[in-house]
């Protein structure tokens, strides 16, 4: 039996995710601040790496003890543990659901889909409370801006070779994934949300897709160059890569086999 | 001639806003950071104190020169100034709008009124996103606990002695104030924001209604003892302190006279 957990981060403060000794890290802070509540060493296991400032809504993560404890390790009942857990959190990441799954779940393998959310300030002036949990661009995305994000959005969304929006450097061998959704709404009076998802991302992804979105709306990108831009694969064609802090994780996709209690 | 500035801030890292040597404070940092901009020192005027911790979307302040420089001190365009002083500002305080007014307008003796937004997250777990500028409490706030709190709210508005509503050790003469609106409104999901507008405010005043509010909410004040409580001018009768976090300053109204140029 492992713990799965469901986790709210606020990424600012975080070299990324993934345990880096001697960085401040999510999973390096998890792993110490669970395996001190529950007096021994625990192995935290996330469902993806995340950059530097990146946030979540709902990153999952499994919690086992290093050493077999059996199936009796954990004696807080389902539902109650991030309650139990949170004190022992610092502010900037909480523990919001939980459950308990097999010991062949793992958070990464057995994930259908993810979805991201970016957030883009589209204000000429600055905001203090979205500062680092927000992209702001100084232009105002018209009713037409977000349309024609929407129309490029649509020739994206599918399966396909996403190689174009990938960062450079990454040594992944299959870049197909299916993109399911891509969607571009106005949130509020000065906020944009990009809503993303998919069965799996390559690096840097969504921060490409997003930037190519924005690219198309400052007239950057025409519409026409998307299918070609897709086919080429060149990352070179495609439009910036957005910055980490408009972006969050916001919910993996495991289907029916689990459910999240929480308080 | 003086500047009046729209600021907004987060008063998380602050000691309050007014000035106190050797502490950080909204008013120590723009005196600091305005001057440097300007390249002389500037008095700085706010419309009000807020304490530790509370935060602004409206605040607003006059810049004037220490030494008598005539009208011309100023030579950036009105309605720009934001733009190039927001450089100078740390990331927790941007000016958002600015406009020029007559040497007689005293940003805090011209006060039509004020507006204060007070966020409540009523929400059993925690909310990263949410820390320090919400203040939560563990329960939900049904629609009848929220109607229950209006038909406080609406007991409370009107022209009253205020002094069962200040915190006690104010030295202040006339504690009665024109309260002309308390509304208590879901906002989303786990958010309920409670607006508060008078001619003017005790000290701790919106946190102690809001704290009053809540006690009706939970049942510990009855709404038949609202009058009596406001009739005694006892600071004990009347509910908890609301913590500084949930506080904003939303808006000083001067009247028609102002007219803040934003991008």
């Amino acid at each position: 039996m492992k713990l799965l957990l469901k986790i709210q981060y606020d990424g600012k403060n975080y070299c990324g995710y993934q345990y880096q000794p001697k960085l401040p890290t999510v999973q390096g802070k998890l792993t110490e601040c669970i395996s001190a509540f529950f007096g021994f060493p625990c192995k935290i296991t996330g469902c993806s790496r995340t950059d530097a400032g990146v946030h979540a809504l709902g990153f999952c993560a499994t919690v086992e003890p290093y050493e077999n404890m059996g199936d009796f390790w954990c004696t807080v009942p389902e539902g109650k543990i991030h309650r139990a857990l949170n004190p022992f959190l610092p502010a900037d990441i909480a523990v919001v659901g939980d459950t308990r799954v097999d010991d062949s779940f793992h958070p990464r393998y057995s994930v259908i889909s993810k979805e991201y959310l970016y957030i883009v300030k589209d204000s000429l002036c600055r905001d203090v409370f979205s500062e680092n949990r927000a992209f702001r661009i100084p232009r105002r995305l018209t009713d037409e801006d977000i349309s024609k994000m929407n129309l490029c959005a649509e020739r994206l969304v599918g399966k396909h070779d996403f190689s174009a929006f990938m960062a450079q450097g990454s040594s992944v061998e299959d870049t197909v994934r299916n993109l399911m959704k891509l969607e571009v709404k106005r949130f509020d009076a000065d906020t944009v949300h990009i809503s993303v998802c998919a069965d799996g991302f390559l690096y840097n992804m969504v921060r490409i897709l997003t930037g190519t979105l924005l690219d198309v709306s400052a007239g950057k990108i025409e519409l026409s160059e998307i299918e070609s831009i897709l086919l080429s694969g060149d990352r070179k064609k495609a439009g910036f890569t957005a910055p980490p802090e408009g972006l969050y994780l916001k919910e993996v996709n495991y289907g029916g086999t689990v459910n999240f209690k929480t308080l």
